[in-house]
């Protein structure tokens, strides 16, 4: 669809219907769309089960690189979704190992802010690496921290979710960077900024921590997740997906309905989640181009409402 | 000087005898500028020796966090510079403790990410704060990093450089920011990208710190440091000082320069640190008028290129 014919228009029954009716795959976020916290989005699981049984494609697409594709397959089975195989679920830890296998060289490794994920996704794709888990800094002062030992063979620096970070692994990306020049990679899993936690809360999301590192090695990151196609083109290469008939299901603008709308998919708004229907407004009243891709194509109040379209 | 008059010429000695002439006070940069490392710039000891006889004013202006006022006029000394007071030195901890102890209202307390001389220096400034030192995350998960106790008082996140900087902190000063809002200051001590090291090593400068906690919080913190003008606000408070009359002396365009350049004093770029010609150039043939004014009015290779004009 156009960005020009993007209205955002609420999802009503019959439209639903012929939505659904014209696509073959719908791609979903996981937080904020599916479930909040440990708790499914009520009407979710039924309606995605409905989905399913129309013989509807069902992928899960999500920037958290905590957890990996079977981690994400649990998940779904434990809160009543149709169950899932790990295959269906496109984490960016999972993409980020695909990533690095397919643009290291052979025997090369990647140095990671990461965590048990992470690495265990990197492991599945037999990329070598280190980095995950605490780090210290070797000595007193900055003439120590530069003389830290460094891995010969890192040829990528890959910055995901770490609770971990720490200065001390600030400072080994950089000399890594420094050393490999533009001959090593600068991997981000996402740019979130914050992760949101039940009840208002929130904590710093992978975005800050990609953000320090862009800083120090005054270079841009290559992103993974929302709103890089990149995440879809990995759907793309394990799927026979035809955009046309492809429909993206998120409750951010500026990850989920963007990268939607930037492959051409027909994008639906969960106001479950992070995004307002006033930021969609704010986006419409907008004369800056770039934000009418964040408008999505339709809006619903949580996805439990698709369920109408899907009786009989 | 306007912007459009600013040529980079070579300071030669016929110049240098009119433009030290004209002023009566003079702020030098350190690292890179007085010294490289734990080595002064040769000659550099002799020059400001000489200024302080022709009556000039030193005053020294630093972004760097970790030293107090004391220990600059310490290492002064040590390296042979003429006796400097520690207030002819305006380092960004004083500067920062200076600001919160005028901006933040009476019992209130900052989260410092920083070290022991940013919190020597609000000490000294009566400014109640928390957070030097290594921390911990509180637990195993998100939950729990959400629920770490936060103290009462605290109105505003001060970031300057800390080699314990780590996740638990960016959580802390997140809470902090979404729990006071607007009414939470955010400062960072400055924007430097990187420390650079002898030997062309480098490591990770307080700016990607600043940064993290910036994209976390979603807002712009206060900068105390050069470029912004604060810090030279500070010596103008302590000091008559007339910008016409006063020289700024630097190894850094997007600092020194720009600070100079925008607070109208007469700037001199050094060719001993970080910034080199090519750089001027660059922003000369550049159509940016923001880059104008990275433009130095003069250039040295070294400040002891001053000696010839202060001979006799």
């Amino acid at each position: 669809m156009a960005a020009e014919g993007r209205s955002c228009r609420r999802l009503e029954a019959a439209a639903a219907r012929a939505v659904l009716g014209a696509a073959d795959t719908l791609l979903f976020d996981c937080d904020g769309v599916l479930w909040r916290g440990d708790a499914a989005v009520a009407g979710a699981p039924d309606a995605l089960a409905r989905l399913e049984a129309a013989g509807k494609r069902l992928c899960y697409v999500t920037n958290n690189s905590s957890r990996t594709r079977q981690a994400y397959a649990d998940k779904l089975r434990r809160l009543g979704f149709p169950a899932a195989a790990p295959r269906q679920v496109f984490g960016s830890a999972y993409c980020a190992a695909r990533y690095l296998r397919q643009a290291l060289p052979p025997g090369a490794a990647a140095y990671v802010l990461g965590g048990a994920a992470l690495s265990a996704e990197l492991r599945a794709a037999g990329v070598p690496h280190l980095g995950p888990g605490p780090a210290a800094l070797p000595g007193p002062g900055p003439a120590d921290w530069a003389q830290a030992p460094l891995d010969p063979a890192v040829r990528a620096v890959l910055v995901g979710f770490d609770e971990h970070f720490a200065y001390a692994k600030l400072c080994q990306a950089l000399r890594y960077l420094l050393r490999g020049g533009a001959a090593c990679l600068l991997v981000g899993t996402n740019r979130d900024h914050r992760l949101p936690l039940e009840g208002g809360a929130a904590i710093p999301g992978t975005g800050c921590l990609v953000k320090a590192v862009e800083v120090a090695a005054e270079r841009e990151a290559f992103i993974i997740g929302k709103p890089s196609r990149y995440i879809f083109d990995c759907v793309v290469s394990e799927f026979d997906i035809d955009p046309a008939r492809t429909i993206m299901v998120g409750d951010r603008l500026d990850t989920d309905i963007l990268m939607g709308n930037t492959c051409g998919l027909t994008t639906i708004l969960t106001l479950t989640g992070v995004s307002t229907l006033e930021e969609v407004k704010s986006h419409q009243e907008s004369d800056c181009p770039a934000r009418r891709n964040l408008i999505p194509d339709y809006y619903v109040d949580s996805i439990a409402d698709l369920l109408p379209a899907l009786e009989d």
